[in-house]
């Protein structure tokens, strides 16, 4: 009999700082399975001590969450901690040569200003790393030492919006977006409130933080314009709803021209043509079609000749919302496909 | 010891037709208990010889489905029937001097081409009927024989516009507005096709007739405009999500001249003072706000001084959206105070 | 137009004490619209100052939570309390006259060591009153001043075992009866622990309290025997799932000769002839058939001539299993048809 | 770059016959990315000609459904039909020397006469293959040309029994079993039922087929008994509820002696001691624990010195209980360690 994971023993190691978290089970899951990388320490804080499969029973994984204190053992970092923590740690592994992917917001925005206005805390203002969405960035991702893994809506978002901002010639112009998006409500985390229990949400929908949440500034930046100075106007109401996973983003696009929505698919299908994870679908996208996996499922529904144009995107907010993405940011860091660890 | 429900034997009897849905099976419990009616006969097709209580036990109610066969002899008919099948029956009643109330799509259109536009099938010329939205149309409920009462989708979505439409003098003119609306799965009626199956649906989301769907030349005849000739750009998609009671539609408008939330709140709770039935609230609405109830509650964030505006309802489908708003205008129709029976 | 409720200014006046967590919501809705009584005040602690229709805008109730401060005012007052706080309230209410029901367990046990056994704190030995099942104690209930609302899962399963423990003479002996019973979240009332949030609990199943529920003593004196030294096996097995209301007990019952099921429902249906919210059903139970309701529904199924007998219950856990009871008990009291308000 | 699964060339062939239902989905997705065989076909009958992935996006597979017709090209088969159609399709398989792991309840009963009894229907005298319970009969698995697939149900309620029945020297005797257990509406397959949709099942409970339920005799067989003449007396009432995966099993046991949940738990331990998917957990058990992989989870909870025992198990009823315990088998079959694929 062999083993159930045949392993180069050169394989680099890999580490989770942040891993009793939901997304940091998902790392966990993901890498302890994963062929081309030896998981070696996972790291909590309140949860030290515990083991990964009696927080996570699911994970199957028998490691103990340790305390982090510093080192720089492994290969790789995956830092999966509340927004803020990150900060302190990243300058160390990276001056001891790790590759560091961040799940968190502190990385993302290259504007402070916006970082402050929308996270509501100072952040430094070296605090920048390469904006690691592959569809977009592959090529800076491949190349970067320390990257910052998007938010879950944003990913959502900013997919279902790209082909019409990034190299966009001959297609119409977005004057204004309104975008409203149900998350499953993993997205808040493992949660002690009681707005967030089931008896409050089953059957149920509330939306939240309508036009402030901190996602905003990281759509518009990736789409190469700001929140402070918006090329087109974005309205976005982030809404929870009953269910664990997911993400389901609805974008009313205003365009400038009247358009086809087979024009506008056949640009996304261009778009997307080397991006295994992103799927530019005929029939109309559900929630369903990409829970447990690494999938963003696109679909622009037929309007005939207009310049309202509907978008409509779905994804894992666990996986290609967090730690799938993650994990497909170090593949391609790694110079391995991809796909690797996540079909 | 005094009978449950005191009743004054000069009552006027009502009957509901079609009343082995899920919405006749709201009627069956509001009616039941209501204080100033009779419920006289329950009447269904592929149902009749079930009694009521077997069939929704949660009713309670101990009476057998007849088949309805033109009989005239209750004072008030409630019709819930699936599209297209009360065009043959109301003028019979309607020459009885029967109280009519249709539940159906058949008679909400003054204009015949955009009901078989959207609906897809003919209607006859005079086949419209009072729209029975009791917020806006009382006066003329009050006077109405048969009345017509609102779609589910067209109740939340114009109790949310109606304040900036309505006699809106002073108010800024809305230029567009793109709507996505989640509804409970009881909205599809008593299914057995696949796609709505727990196994399916469960954690999931899905749009459907994005564009298309059919309450929206009834929102716009609502609004004083028209789906051929609009006013404003109305873009519409309507959802299922893992709820099986509610409608939460959230609104994005654009607005010629920008405005502060605070003043449109202001213009609508003004709008809906005399509306026991809408609450125009300063909190989050919530489905779960709702649910079970004929509330419509309203909510417009708070987004500085800006021409996008969000407003966002809450219904509860199968009451607001139908049984229950039904239930008003029957209410209204008799003189009586419109919450009878409803709290 | 007349009021929506008309009330008799005579009507005895009613007040919640601990108006603020679930069941307090529900006697909220449930009190307000009673033809019977006048809701006077509601009561809380933590949540004073705040208004109902504020924290339950289900519930319609404009009234503000007042802290309670001793006060007799009104003839009625339901105590749905944290177990252990009402042993403080309650002499001198009674002292006062007024008829109390309380909603804890505080008052149900007459054993003082199995309340200690069971709950982990001392009572008064004097702490008891009159268990309040209307089904098994109307007379007692109807003369008495204060009572005891009986548990969530212990209504449940006493209705689904009384008529084979209570005069069943003739019947086969009950040797032994494992049960277990599957609650919605709501019993675990407004809750902030990680466990029992949405994300935990969605598509969930857990059991907890395995043989130790201290509903199990009040079973047992209920069917007049004891858990020190019971005259049949009981081992109970709570459980929560993904529902936010009911309860759905299974009974696998030993019995000590054969027996047809026919012949059990025979009896079952005799035996609760009177009470209007026990039906014992030919067709399966399910939650959905009792949720929203105060009834309770018991079946049997065929299983042929055996000394193995399954019996099946389901109530919503916050009327017939809190609630509902409560007022079922109140309008016992006060002499009304114990269906007021109720249907 | 590498290709995202690295794969012997010479790696055996496999396919699915009837890969359209849920348990083929698992299938397709878990054979699709196992290192050791290469996915030759996916046969399906009113789904031949669509794709996989348009079916189930899900499992992102580009394979488009055959229907069958008898090849015999790959070198090993699973069947995931419904109950009765494997019948004529076995012998061709088999004589030509495939390897066949035929899900449904065809082959699984030694008696035609309980086979009859259970199932309504005939089945052929010689239909009997391996009963493939890895944890159970390893051995016989391994020399096995075609093995029958374990029942869900019975998967979940063997696991939880079969210490103490086979091989269970020193530990008392089962007098009685009573068992509830509640599955996920994925066990009734793809349906189009009105009384599985979500409207109906959301928040709701439901039992069917109390003590008639098909998987009673194989249970017993496993356990070394019969249900024509049982050495103890089963209950089983199975249930379903509110969640789309997981099999939630309640036994209570009735022993000839007292024991300790300790002792009983360390000969689970002991039993179970080179099953890497069998859990005996010291903490109560959850359905959450277990979906989405192979795991049993089994938990014994204390409950002092006592001849009333408990014990719970959950798992995947598509995973443990179909399509996971099926690859399991297929790679016992091939001598690769069992857990390949399923981690």
């Amino acid at each position: 009999m062999t083993a159930s994971k045949p392993m180069d023993s050169a394989a680099p190691t890999v580490s989770v700082i942040g891993a009793s978290g939901y997304s940091g089970a998902e790392l966990t899951r993901l890498l302890q399975r994963h062929q081309g990388v030896k998981l070696q320490h996972l790291y909590a804080f309140s949860q030290a001590g515990k083991r990964a499969d009696d927080l996570y029973p699911a994970t199957g994984c028998p490691m103990t969450y340790l305390p982090y204190e510093g080192g720089t053992q492994s290969d790789i970092y995956f830092l999966a901690l509340p927004h803020g923590e990150a900060h302190s740690l990243v300058p160390a592994l990276a001056a001891a040569g790790k590759k560091v992917i961040d799940l968190s917001g502190d990385f993302r925005l290259k504007s402070t200003q916006e970082h402050e206005a929308f996270y509501g805390s100072k952040k430094p203002a070296e605090a920048v790393m390469t904006y690691a969405m592959p569809e977009l960035f592959k090529e800076e991702i491949a190349s970067a030492t320390t990257v910052s893994n998007p938010g879950c809506y944003a990913t959502s978002i900013i997919l279902a919006l790209a082909p019409l901002f990034r190299g966009a010639g001959g297609m119409p112009k977005v004057n204004s977006v309104a975008c409203t998006a149900i998350s499953g409500l993993s997205g808040a985390g493992r949660s002690s409130k009681t707005e967030l229990s089931f008896a409050e949400m089953s059957e149920n929908v509330r939306a939240y933080k309508v036009g402030k949440h901190q996602h905003t500034p990281e759509i518009m930046q990736a789409l190469g314009t700001s929140s402070t100075d918006p090329s087109f106007a974005f309205t976005f109401t982030p809404m929870i709803g009953s269910l664990v996973r997911g993400i389901y983003s609805t974008l009313t696009l205003s365009l400038d021209s009247p358009a086809e929505a087979q024009a506008i698919r056949a640009r996304y299908a261009e778009f997307y043509q080397g991006a295994p994870f992103v799927r530019v679908r005929n029939e109309m996208t559900e929630v369903r079609h990409v829970a447990h996996t690494n999938f963003c499922d696109i679909h622009i529904p037929d309007s005939g000749r207009s310049s309202s144009l509907v978008v409509i995107s779905a994804i894992d907010n666990l996986l290609k919302g967090a730690a799938g993405q993650a994990v497909q940011n170090m593949n391609i860091m790694l110079g391995l496909d991809e796909r690797t660890g996540l079909l």
